[in-house]
């Protein structure tokens, strides 16, 4: 593929963060059930939940752009994805495992920050007014995302700093 | 590997982020060679010097808890470099370029960012302080990176709105 344009590479990074989206979407079922804080659960659940609004956006900027909405295969997500997946085979108890998750899902959530961000700043440069509207939102949510499992490592934190008192 | 203690998961994340690190320094001269806008090419050379800096502090880490400085594979570094180079591949103008540039290197400050902020929390869960400071000062560095393409990729933005009117 040739991309000359920034219209290109807007393209682009769509099908590259609507292939993400959707492999996030794949991956979450399975972090949820690791997890054993209740609130961690409820934390992927909810992201899970997001992610088909995310993908409904995605969908809608496509249709803006009067493009077919159509992935395309990103080795950043994937192997953030699989260094996911190899950390939870390897770690063996249930509160380092609840560790290992939040930071996973915080790398996993730090991607689309930047993808989002920085399609927003494009979506501005094209003139695209009404699709920047759309991944503001998204950026928003994964924003927010990043801020919930933060509160949750500090929760974590507090605790230990409570059992050592 | 088995991972049982947050302590384990402590020096795993170390060494892919040390890992990382090198990583990134070797890619990051490829990336300052391609860029076209000169504050562009200045903000990647100033990251590439900031490198050492923060492979010397993972090594006084690690020396920190009588361990050797040893690295890991992160297919989450190796995905987001490997995407990276597949989209310097395709882009044939340079402007546009400079765009993907930007948004490449925030995809590597966002991992930076993620990684060094999971660890800050971790070494004061585990009473390592000193350890901690040379983390927070890493972490500080890759916000002040993304900080300073996200004024470029704006920069860009005012231009084309010049252009424009």
């Amino acid at each position: 593929m040739t991309i000359e344009t920034l219209t290109d590479l807007f393209e682009h990074t769509l099908k590259d963060i609507y292939y993400a989206e959707k492999q996030v979407r794949k991956a979450l079922p399975t972090l949820a059930a690791r997890a054993d804080d209740e609130a961690l659960t409820e934390a992927f659940d909810w992201h899970l939940k997001e992610a088909d609004g995310k993908i409904g956006r995605l969908e809608s900027a496509f249709a803006h752009l009067g493009k077919p909405a159509a992935g395309e295969t990103c080795p950043a997500i994937d192997g953030i994805i699989d260094e996911t997946h190899e950390l939870i085979g390897e770690v063996t108890d249930a509160d380092t495992l609840d560790a290992a998750l939040i930071a996973a899902a915080q790398a996993i959530a730090h991607y689309g920050i930047t993808r989002y961000g920085t399609l927003c700043v494009w979506a501005e440069e094209l003139g695209h007014a009404d699709i920047r509207n759309l991944l503001e939102e998204s950026l928003s949510h994964e924003k927010d995302f990043d801020s919930s499992l933060s509160h949750l490592a500090e929760k974590r934190l507090n605790a230990e700093a409570k059992k050592a008192a």
